[in-house]
């Protein structure tokens, strides 16, 4: 049986570029994401292109507790072990700490923090009893970085940073592997219609192939952190 | 008149010692708590000590967002500019992110997170129409360091350093400082009943003595972070 | 004609585990070491193994600044675009800054620091005219950590790093790439007589594989930086 | 009698308003400098502006290894315990790694590096001794940012920070404090003559005042890292 894989946020960008990738290397992937109708086109399509591993879905809000929950569900009810968890569930609400909208910051905390902790509290506990698996999160440069136009997205991003350093730390004694991955500006729909060249950006394949990378290392070795921009750098 | 200074969870720990700090600088305080009884004998104990400021005190649990706002009313109500902002409420509740009791996160980014938030975009404009003011958030060790004990504090406190240094890049065009403290363990009520032995920690007054040096400095120098820790380091 | 890749100290340990890396990716590799008897088992181990891509090397004493001007010399003879240069010698003297041998600094910034430096300056101008190339700097934990036994082999890391990142600057408009590899406790043979299990230590393989798949991505991406570490993390 | 106080570098710039800021303080200084007449002046005028502290001095390049060592002995000769030890020598030479003057990179980790690291090996001994003791290194915000034309002057402050990370561990036991101060720019007489207007540096006393600040806490308390910036930000 292959191994089993969970990818949030699936359908776009990053997150679709990892489903992909790891469908590629033979895994079985679960995704999720709010909208039903790009999931099952993404699931068709996959399926046309990879025939030795397959591809589930569920709908789900993953800044919503209760879908998180259902999500958890969903992957129990499949009875497998979960062999890498990816939390690459985000928002990007552009603004300024001192006047953005109200409701900002806890918007981007519930999507980008608060999904990929309830999301690993579901699995943890049957990778801690298998004495393996591997989470990767899906930072940004904005976790270390303090972007003027980022406001709250580099304070929901700083805490999913520390979010990964933390479970990095507790989860040495269970060989489980804890990996930040720190992206600069990639290329995704969200920028699509920007007036900047295309090799500005980073294509999310990269991305994807760094996590790969990460993951097929040997159970000695764990990639805490890789750190991935634009050959030109950040955005201005 | 003197300065006006907003100090938040100025009843125990590092907030008291910093508000009898600008106290004794001749500034006058407004600071807040949950427990009225404390707030109303700091007053007294406060008033008895230093005769050339003031203190001044609003009931309030900053977790609650009608209460910041509420605070932040009253502050308005004085009619008087702002000079410094001192985030200080903060709560710790030690655990795992993979076991710590569900509301254990939400819990410490509603207290720790958007209480200094809210009461921040509460105050700046304020501080951005005079062109001065400054900001001082209290973070910790465990914003730029993994405790395994940490869990959710640690998400909490990289969050909140987040924040520090965004608003720092949004506030240079005002004139408006902004600081990150970054303290380690701090003998406070909270170690009360340890057996560890005092010298292990940091005297809050020392930390308070640092923010009013960072204080005292002329308008064209910033101190963007202070890093103190115990004499022998963090506690194992 | 295969890319040729640059890889000093390529006799032991990570070095040699990333030589044998690229020729494996069919990449010819030039190396040096101080033993000359060992670089050229190492030629013949490799040819055995590798029948389509050569190994070439030269004996030098990279800390010695003329060595490494003959290393360059023997680069520039083969009259071939360097596409990576991989800088990994290095030399590891515990101690403590307080009361190390005298010369000790010295040494390590030589070995650790000048070489890559000076290796560098030699063969950047090449990559910066074909506006392609590759430049990893083996770094370590302790470029990001003060180990107490670390002594001035820290310093010598530090030193490393910040080289890394300015390079990386530099060397943007040219289209090169810039890479700090960080990785924790390697078993090499500078460990060998450990009373520490095998497992508490990387296999060089990995660092390896981790820069295969660093040099791998789209010319859009660059891996700034890869941290590694054992599953069990820091040794005590 | 006063506590004796070694600052390094003390005739201009940082250097010099340490000086003052010990003498203002009632501690008499140690200073160095390679000019004779420069540090001459300096103490007529320190003379006359602070009676209760003395200001004594010697003239060094610190540089070279054998003046560090007349240097020490120098001190030495005052058979007085050193309180606090200030290492601020340091030049600045812009240039890019990949083009600057060969000599360059050695030429300031001479200045900036080995100068501190062989003083602080001089003096520490005696302040392990009297279990008392601090010392600061001026770092500088290239030791922890890549600036595109800091060159080799940020391979030799990162080199610094890192020192004094690891002395900050080495001297935990030893209750011996070490600060690392990391000022942006500054304005000194290297500056002279730039069209920058001066309100875009920070002034030297400020960064002064934070040390005396830091040197003035309880002995619970050790403040690692002080990161102060001009208003304004980093130069561009």
């Amino acid at each position: 049986m292959n191994p089993l894989v969970v990818v949030t946020g699936g359908t776009k960008g990053i997150g679709r570029a990892i489903v992909e990738r790891f469908l590629k290397g033979k895994c079985d992937v679960i995704t999720c994401a709010r909208n039903n109708k790009d999931l099952s086109s993404l699931q068709q399509e996959m399926n046309n292109l990879y025939t030795e591993s397959q591809l589930f879905y569920k709908t789900a809000d993953m800044s919503v507790r209760e879908e998180v929950n259902g999500f958890v569900a969903f992957i129990q009810s499949m009875n497998r072990p979960v062999m890498v968890l990816i939390n690459n569930t985000g928002v990007f609400i552009p603004g300024q700490i001192h006047n953005e909208e109200e409701g900002t910051l806890e918007k981007m905390i519930e999507t980008n923090v608060y999904s990929a902790y309830h999301l690993t509290r579901g699995i943890i506990g049957g990778m801690m009893e298998q004495k393996k698996g591997h989470v990767f999160n899906i930072c940004s440069t904005a976790s270390i970085t303090a972007y003027t136009n980022g406001g709250s997205y580099c304070i929901s991003k700083f805490a999913l940073l520390g979010m990964t350093k933390v479970l990095r730390e507790e989860m040495k004694p269970y060989q489980i592997k804890v990996t930040a991955v720190i992206p600069g500006a990639t290329y995704t729909d969200s920028w699509q219609g920007t007036d900047l060249p295309q090799e500005r950006f980073m294509d999310s394949q990269d991305v994807a192939e760094s996590i790969w990378a990460a993951h097929s290392l040997s159970p000695r070795s764990v990639i805490e952190e890789i750190l991935i921009r634009p050959q030109l750098g950040d955005l201005d």
